[in-house]
């Protein structure tokens, strides 16, 4: 099949994937009085005297808006916000058939960090989280962590955090395969934009020790200049022997390679460099960092990439819909790391010990049962570190 | 049946009104590849090629922003963007139902008018056009006229401009009952906030000469100090004579009365005072400025309310979404003076002359085939005007 072209007439077909439809009949003079005037008075009111009863007569507590400003859609780059629109619509389909959350595409008109912030404040009343999606590093680290300390309702870069938790997820997995503990593991990523910094900073948070992130310019190290501030932040908590080079030294004797970065820029050699029983995911696209076949000629043990042609695809939607689904549920006021690396090990856990092996450690992209699994582990991790509103 | 409270029941029940569903399904790889990652890159290229695509492969050339601030709701007043959302996401289920229209909330958290027009121009790229709704005067008529200007898609303030609509096509439809020309009457439009002043500019640009237009502080005329820019302006176009006095004095030999106001505030002698055959539009809510059967008693000859339990029934679902059909389809840069006239005449002709009478000269508000007929005599009007721009 030719994707590109057969996408296209898809969508010009359905003039666009989504579509806002009533929950309610309006057939007679009562149903209008009842979703309308005179009677839609009174939930009105009911909300003007309680706020949170706006989560019990309208439809805020399921929605989310997937919001971009256009600036990193997929790898085309900067294509803006119009240009930008089909893959929030796709987002927002996936949203609803994985999850039953409704999500609504917000394509923002400006590349400022303040008007994005500012907008997304303004536009939050109606919307019970808030998606970030496609938006370009650095800018998108400000924008999240700004909008985390203004709103009371979640708010998740998916293309940072739902790649780290997917990632985590094939990791963690991955270990019982080479039979290795992710203390001892020596991780090199490689891309240190919006996803690659999130995948480090989630495996520190889940015990990685000893992790070192490269970018074009090389390993980031402490005191490293011609980089932006926030990749000099992640030298400060990554590379803890401050070592200096290009990707090829930090492979030596590495255990887990993680790429979000270019085609085939990974060779066989710098496989062959790497620990026993190696780990890749390779996640250019639309080519790996190195194809499957020959890392594993080279060595490698599982090797995970993006595409869903090869084993062990890492695909976003095993995360988001279920993470959303989940917060939503306990009206969290945030996604903070307790949940994430709760959805990590949910994700992980749906293949089961005896289906494990290492063309399977993360689980096929439409599974319709995953979401339900991630959201119940989010609950559970939002009651118990706080972010839970009911 | 209470209204109140099974509208109360209706919205708990169903939390909320809306939902966004998917147009494509998504149950094996080959959908997924087409309505999201990798095949959905081929229209995001098509529209970065050519941003007129953008109404071809998405959503957007369907899509209505339902924009708010909460400061004018029903009769509720400034209730905020929260207690809002129940009109918005009714608005939005009228939008879909009349018209196929998909419509969304967009509820703002703010009162300022430069914030409004920005953030509005800033979501403005995912939508084909603006319905801004319940913004209190006289802050909504600098946002719609900014807005106008500044957007390439319609901007369309219902309070104001519906309601005007709807009262033209009953003006329309009374004076053949009471055989009078527009140009030779004398009219009485009391309350001069969004929709009192958009009903009197509608009327002046539909052929009435002598029109008064009164607020609380009596007949504005020029020269009137203690009202606000927008009552002042009002004043310059309407009041011919520039004539002084209260809501009784102006009512003396008028042929028509237009009241947005306030309960009971016009009595039988002031019905006495008018025109042969009186015409009234009394639309305060719930209880009007005359109740039908005082001012049948005192002589009027055709009576309108807002109330469904009254024959002819002022209500905006007559006109936005056959007019937000019918711009849509265009890709109408605007809803001018002579696409509302149109839709005003598209709306009285719904009643044949035959049916045509003191009592039914409004059609029914749930007649689906009104917002059709009113959708292709905007295509027209656009065309004629060069507002269309398909």
């Amino acid at each position: 099949m030719n994707y590109f072209e057969e996408s296209l007439k898809l969508h010009e077909e359905n003039i666009g994937k989504i579509e806002v439809v009533s929950k309610v009949k309006v057939e007679t003079r009562d149903d209008l009085s009842l979703a309308y005037t005179p009677g839609v008075a009174e939930p009105c009111r009911k909300i003007y005297e309680n706020e949170e009863n706006v989560y019990k007569y309208t439809s805020k507590g399921n929605l989310v808006a997937v919001v971009t400003d256009g600036t990193a859609v997929l790898g085309l780059g900067d294509i803006g916000p119009k240009a930008g629109l089909p893959v929030m619509e796709g987002k927002a389909v996936l949203f609803k058939e994985f999850a039953n959350v409704d999500a609504f595409p917000i394509c923002l008109d400006t590349k400022d960090v303040d008007e994005i912030v500012k907008t997304v404040k303004l536009i939050a009343p109606g919307f019970g989280g808030i998606n970030l999606e496609d938006i370009g590093a650095p800018r998108c680290f400000e924008i999240e962590e700004r909008l985390k300390k203004e709103l009371d309702i979640p708010v998740f870069h998916d293309d940072q955090h739902g790649t780290a938790i997917v990632v985590l997820a094939g990791v963690i997995n991955a270990l019982k395969v080479v039979d290795k503990k992710i203390e001892d593991l020596k991780v090199v990523v490689n891309g240190a934009g919006a996803a690659g910094t999130a995948i480090a900073k989630l495996l520190l948070s889940s015990g990685v020790k000893n992790l070192i992130a490269c970018d074009k310019v090389g390993i980031l190290y402490r005191g490293i200049e011609g980089v932006d501030d926030a990749k000099k932040e992640l030298a400060k908590v990554t590379n803890p022997d401050n070592i200096k080079g290009n990707l090829a030294h930090a492979l030596v004797g590495a255990d887990v390679f993680i790429g979000v970065s270019a085609p085939g820029i990974v060779s066989q050699d710098m496989v062959r460099s790497m620990n026993r029983d190696a780990i890749l995911f390779a996640m250019a696209n639309p080519t790996p960092e190195i194809m499957p076949d020959e890392a594993k000629a080279a060595g490698a043990k599982v090797i995970g990439t993006g595409r869903s042609d090869f084993p062990n695809q890492v695909n976003n939607v095993l995360a988001f819909p279920g993470i959303f689904r989940g917060a939503l549920d306990v009206r969290a006021k945030e996604v903070n790391e307790e949940m994430k690396i709760a959805a990590a090990y949910a994700i992980a856990s749906m293949i089961k010990d005896e289906d494990l092996n290492e063309d399977n450690v993360i689980p096929y992209a439409l599974d319709r049962t995953v979401a339900a699994n991630v959201a119940e582990a989010i609950k559970k991790a939002a009651r118990e570190s706080g972010a839970a509103r009911i």
